[in-house]
């Protein structure tokens, strides 16, 4: 079952420069952490309760951020569902027609996390995120 | 002040077609509007108690959406933040530098609304919306 908005991820080239731009609109400070299994730094936005908003500069040139970043540029680059169990959740997106990613959760910066692919989703890329037991 | 992400707003060219696809990931049934001021139809998808998930398809050629299908595809289109004061919060964006499209609210789906210039913010088009009262 999907959850709630996880987060919305936003492909930039320069985290500070972004991050000071954000910081102006939502009137809040990021937090800035570096997630090196997906080859990001994050530049992390809570607003309230609910959703986050995260900066992603690409750490290589191998990431799937820095092709996203060559190919269309800065901007909207994913949007984050959470769910309970992502391997299931997967077999189900997958039993229904959509194209996956990934076909089992792997490890990710916010707890267990797997992509749709956009081509199955008019062309947004869905991820899901099972989080960390805290 | 920022309370909230309000919604996300995603381009299509098919609203029927897309709608059954994301009905398959997110489990819950769209409800279908159509938007004459803005020139869309949208299927709204509400998740849990949160933000939002907008298709929009447009209605003719010269709204903002068709353009954006015409110039970039289908995919992510734009994220709402909810405010309190529309006009305030315009005022206080571009006292920050940050360049508008809408220098004052106007009448949207969900209330007054007014967008962010994309070139201010790596390329993310940001609407804020002070939701009509209830």
């Amino acid at each position: 079952m999907i959850k709630r908005i996880h987060h919305i991820g936003i492909a930039v080239n320069n985290l500070k420069e972004s991050a000071a731009l954000f910081e102006k609109v939502l009137g809040v400070k990021a937090h800035i952490e570096s997630v090196p299994c997906q080859k990001v730094t994050e530049a992390v936005f809570k607003i309230g309760s609910a959703a986050e908003i995260d900066l992603l500069e690409p750490m290589g040139t191998d990431s799937a951020v820095a092709k996203s970043l060559e190919k269309r540029g800065e901007g909207l680059h994913h949007i984050a569902l959470e769910v309970d169990n992502i391997n299931q959740e997967l077999k189900t997106a997958e039993g229904k027609g959509i194209q996956l990613i990934d076909k089992e959760g792997r490890e990710g910066a916010a707890g267990q996390i797997g992509f749709l692919h956009p081509r199955s989703l008019s062309g947004v890329m869905v991820e899901l995120v099972q989080p960390r037991k805290k």
